[in-house]
């Protein structure tokens, strides 16, 4: 069980001066020598190697402008309104379509609409022509020997067709860079098989393959390589062979990582071992054969920003282009960040746009939570010497969504429901401009949001015990001087959500107590947990009685899996939930879950389509075909007192 | 001769309007039907057609989070430094790597940096572990049954990492509109043709397929089809038999405008024929067998605003994205610039960022220039009730390339030299961010850009025969005030350009009044230009006694195109222009070409590296292979007085 560790960390910084240093010969020669010669109409995004100039003019003859008569200009002086002047078809006069060339001897033409037909051989005009009138005179748009796009340029559609007018039909352009993405590990399997316990799809191949395409290489896959020496030496030497980069992505066991340092060091140098980001730290550089050779981290997370951090510049480099920048923008964190010193980290966040800043809520940090970048707006970078972010503090993030986008996104904070997926749904398929993005922190969480100032709404379901009112008490004193509308979203049906057919016989919140029962809470500030600790108060019972009261869960799905996967016998939540993983439920009690929502933004259009979608037909059948639902009154005002 | 007019003429958004409701159905329909199955790996920039949930959770099982022991966390409890507890190996804790599962029993792990070996079967800690500690649990990336992705969601590399971690192996995606697109023309030949005098090469096809292709839509190509009705029917109606939308492109002869109208008239209906848009007013917009058919004017301008004002929504709507809206800026022109009260236009401009407004110059605005698009930044849109712009007026400007690019691109305006298309392309090797833009208004033009704070830096070759000296004096009157660098760019041979062989044994300018010979002249403002009445003047010459003299041209390339085309016989320009055409030359003069660089920018990093690139070798060496130049003194700082 020895385990080396990064012996030799190096900053984000060091590390990739380190590397491009020792690749530069690489990408020199890559540069010089790989190009090749494609047909314009294959050419789009590809990268020129060269200066195009053009080949020959465009017109490349003397061209009519316009339907009519072409002349010699002189023939036609001195016509005029009251003297007018005839000319012979055929002699004086040729006619001609807008495209056609110049008769010799001709420079002008006169449009059709300016000419008179006195008989078949004569016509008369008004007006004189003057030379060159209405005429495409030869390298009007593009002139034989102009440059029409410079070296290391994209190639656009428009360009294709500047490549085309000034008669150049192939072209040299920079050869996609081969890369060959190797994944190994014992544990991994491909997408799509039979997956026991242990067993983790290889979806590094997948995601990195959709990247290299993106940024404008070749992808080269390879089978999965288990975590023998052996088998990783050869598939390393005979990836080197076929493609310009090789990236090892490693097994998620820390061994393997090991595996590719040491084949590394074995077959040719180890640059950097361990990088100072996060996620992302134990990147391997090296350069085998003359090429460079990269230890990919095997959490998802950890192997995308490796990616991007080095491969992806690395590509640029190869292509000759400036390395592509995300659009930043400024944002305050919704909350103090807390970040580990001596890491640069990589945070993914949601960012909205309620007031004027855009509001950054951290998600989750875990380098092998893959939803935590598809479900970002942003990534804010917190420096290696900095402990973190404090909120309100106004920072950079870098965009992974259109601008755009993200300033039509609803903002919701509060509790959570399973609806709210149909309701995302809905709500785009009305209007495509619009989304709601929904996080779920809790009733309480939610309405502490809507405080700040860091949510257009917020999802509520707190029971009041003293006056039996839902919501209504907890708004006034929490949102206390702010102008609310409060709109009904549900009645739902709460309960116990307990495994399959209920081995346990668990018929009441007082079976909880039970010796070897085990218990799944929801988070503080949530109206679950406040409905069930209420439900505790009420029968006399101790949260210290309650085995698993401690352990937290946010969403009604994470406690109904947790009965599922047999870490708990029981949970508090909607049927919904228990429906979806058909799991046995005991119901409490039906409870409204309401939208509250600021006057600032409820006549905003993004927040009347979404009730406009809740009050639709087709939103109240879907949610009545969930089960455990009562859809009367949905989408309606409802008074605050 | 009978030529229909566009009778019914609709603006842009009554055209875009009546188009779209009669494709409504065909819309809704293509929605409803058209999806398939793909798998994760070939989603990428697909779009998803339904909500996409996760079918398994991810993790699928608990997982060990770090290499090390997993136990049951309530053996551990009183572990402390003072009082270390031992486990058994094997009955207490079991070995676990990253990323297994969790032995039946346990519900947390040790990390291996704090166990301590005692023997084979025994390890001693010395801290607790607390219950689900190092532990990824059931679903914390994502639950089963939790959305992945909402409908109608453009898949990135991230989303294909989420859809299999979801164990979400295929999913249903928006089927590509099939666009086939006909080329009609009896004058068209394909690209790589020979081409003869009113041939035309047929670009369109292929800047529309990289269009298409760019929007997400199947570009399906067409043979060019011959101005004759029944081919145009009979390729119509096969198109309409496989594929979705047909694009029908005009030759570039009126009388095929109209066939298409006809012929969208007697198998369907035209919606549309006439938008006041310019370019793109012969656009037709019909239907046919329920199919949107679209007749796409012939000139390249023209047929791509038709295509990204009709066609591009479509193809959006079809695969029910939001349609891709260009980035917009603030800019002002540098010029008053007219237009025509009815149309909207779309006038191409060159942006630059001197100062902190973009300033926006306008390209050649002809409908058949395509390289007014390839050449642009960005498109200012006219409205169609407005006559113009006025200069240093505010406007929006939709980019066309990268804000970024644009504020590091060098904006240089004045003389014309054949030696800049090379400075461009040394200076974007040398550093590829910064690039070189430049438009020959004439050296007397490049003074006033830089007066009026218009260019970075203006090129110059001014003689003035009264103190025999270059650019100086000009310097000194046209800039007063202003601090001045001036740095010598090259000597270069001025003189006339004659037809090859020179038939006409022209030697002098006396030469050009003789009768039966016709000149080629430069636009006022240009120091050719001036060089030319000096000599004039000289020679005691009157402008009335040249023909031809009041023909400008912009560029001493165009000058030489049009003695290589017959139009003139002589013209004056650098010998580098005459030798690329392989034409005549009689030297005049050898003159100094100096660039004129304002303080403010002088300092600024990108002339800085425009300068260091004038004075390498490389660059003196690719210019004296023109010929014609004098390199010794290239990027000298030269005396103001």
């Amino acid at each position: 069980m020895k385990r080396n560790r990064y012996l030799d960390k190096k900053t984000l910084e060091e590390a990739r001066r380190v590397f491009f240093s020792r690749v530069a010969p690489f990408i020199e020669t890559f540069r010089r020598e790989r190009t090749h010669h494609v047909s314009v109409e294959d050419a789009l995004h590809r990268i020129t190697a060269e200066p195009i100039f053009a080949r020959m003019s465009c017109p490349h003859y003397h061209a009519a402008a316009m339907d009519g008569l072409a002349v010699q200009a002189d023939v036609t002086f001195g016509a005029r309104e009251s003297h007018p002047k005839r000319l012979g078809i055929g002699t004086d006069a040729h006619p001609v379509d807008t495209g056609n060339p110049l008769p010799h001897g001709t420079n002008a033409v006169i449009m059709i609409e300016d000419v008179y037909f006195v008989d078949d051989k004569t016509v008369e005009i008004e007006k004189a022509a003057y030379p060159w009138e209405h005429v495409r005179p030869v390298g009007e748009d593009l002139v034989v020997g102009e440059m029409i796009l410079p070296e290391n340029h994209l190639i656009r559609p428009y360009d294709m067709g500047s490549l085309l007018a000034g008669g150049v039909w192939t072209l040299s352009v920079r050869a996609k860079p081969r890369i060959t993405v190797i994944p190994t590990g014992s544990e991994l399997v491909e997408p799509g098989s039979f997956l026991k316990e242990g067993n983790i799809v290889n979806f590094n191949s997948t995601v990195l393959k959709g990247l290299i395409t993106e940024d404008g290489a070749d992808f080269v896959g390879s089978p999965i390589l288990k975590d023998i020496y052996g088998t990783l030496q050869s598939g390393l030497l005979s990836a080197l062979a076929s493609s310009d980069v090789v990236l090892v992505i490693a097994g998620s066991s820390a061994g393997s990582h090991d595996f590719t340092a040491t084949l590394l060091d074995d077959t040719g140098e180890v640059l950097v071992h361990g990088v100072t980001i996060m996620p992302g730290k134990p990147t391997i550089l090296g350069i085998v054969q003359g090429k460079p050779v990269i230890g990919i981290p095997g959490y998802p997370v950890s192997a995308i920003v490796a990616y991007e951090q080095f491969v992806r510049p690395l590509i640029s480099a190869l292509l000759s282009t400036k390395e592509p920048q995300r659009k930043k923008v400024d944002a305050v964190p919704a909350t103090n960040i807390p970040s580990k010193l001596g890491n640069e980290e990589f945070l993914r966040v949601r960012l909205g746009k309620v007031g004027p800043p855009m509001i950054a809520t951290p998600l989750s940090r875990g380098s092998g939570l893959i939803t935590s970048l598809s479900r970002a707006d942003g990534i804010i970078r917190i420096p290696r010497l900095s402990e973190g972010l404090m909120e309100g503090e106004h920072v950079q993030a870098e965009l992974l969504r259109e601008e755009e986008a993200i300033e039509n996104s609803i903002i919701m904070i509060g509790s959570h429901d399973l609806i709210l997926d149909l309701l995302a749904t809905q709500l785009n398929r009305r209007s495509p401009v619009f989304s709601l993005s929904s996080t779920h922190v809790g009733s309480m969480g939610g309405l502490l949001a809507l405080q700040k100032g860091r949510a257009h709404l917020a999802g509520s379901h707190l029971f009041d015990p003293e006056t039996g009112q839902y919501n209504v008490p907890y708004v006034k004193r929490i949102l206390k001087g702010m102008k609310i509308h409060l709109v009904q979203l549900v009645h739902r049906q709460q309960g116990l959500i307990l495994a399959s057919g209920n081995p346990k016989r668990i018929k009441d919140v007082q079976d909880l107590t039970r010796e070897g029962t085990v218990f799944i809470n929801r988070q503080k500030g949530s109206g679950t947990r406040m409905l069930f600790d209420h439900l505790l108060q009420k029968h006399g019972l101790k949260p210290e009685t309650i085995q698993g009261y401690e352990r937290e869960e946010f969403t009604h799905m994470a406690v109904a899996v947790a009965v599922l996967s047999g870490s708990a016998d029981a949970g508090v939540g909607i049927y919904a939930a228990a429906k979806a993983l058909d799991l046995a439920f005991v119901p409490i009690t039906m409870e409204r879950y309401d939208l509250v929502i600021p006057g600032t933004f409820f006549h905003d259009e993004k927040i009347q389509t979404l009730l406009d979608t809740i009050r639709s037909e087709e939103f109240r059948q879907s949610v009545e075909h969930l089960g455990g639902y009562d859809v009367s009154g949905m989408g309606e005002p409802l008074p605050l007192r």
